[in-house]
């Protein structure tokens, strides 16, 4: 799979597909984060909302890797966990399309 | 200054006061984060506040060492950032007092 290769267009949509992928779970972050800190008591929460920030940036700094030897499994996971979707896509051969699908599916 | 001895009713007083700055910067530092997680709009922002927790958890633990050798100094420290207050250590002998305050202007 690594010597699968993506064309001009291909490239431009998993640009795009990845950048918004990142958003929404950026976004869900905020929210997330906005709404923890509202309810902040003590400050073992407040220690407890940063080793929860501590592992969301590290997860997601190796998670939205955009070199394109990985970028089918990339694309997996995060359609398995719901911040990419098919429609986000949309445009890639039917090939690339099929095997996302069946690895999001492992 | 590391002879100093504490009786155990200055030994109650200290524990006291260094429990008392403690939560005061808890307090200022919740007060803080939830006003400053209101306001996040990107995700920049949430790595700033990531690293600013960072920063200050180190800077917490490493501070509020309660073990006896230390304590003036601490205790120096905690009154020259406004967490602890002369009034909290009032019962320490004069000598004590007067050594905390020099320090604290240092």
């Amino acid at each position: 799979m690594s010597n699968q290769t993506w064309t001009p267009t291909e490239q431009s949509i998993a640009q795009h597909a990845i950048k918004a992928a990142y958003q929404r779970e950026a976004k869900a972050l905020i929210e997330e984060i906005t709404k923890e800190a509202d309810v902040i008591e003590d400050i073992h929460q407040v220690w407890k909302l940063h080793d929860y920030l501590s592992a969301k940036r590290h997860q997601m700094d190796g998670k939205y890797d955009d070199r394109y030897p990985g970028l089918m499994f990339v694309f997996a996971d995060l359609l398995k966990e719901g911040w990419l979707r098919l429609d986000d896509l949309q445009g890639l051969e039917a090939e690339k399309l099929s095997k996302i699908s069946a690895l999001a599916k492992m």
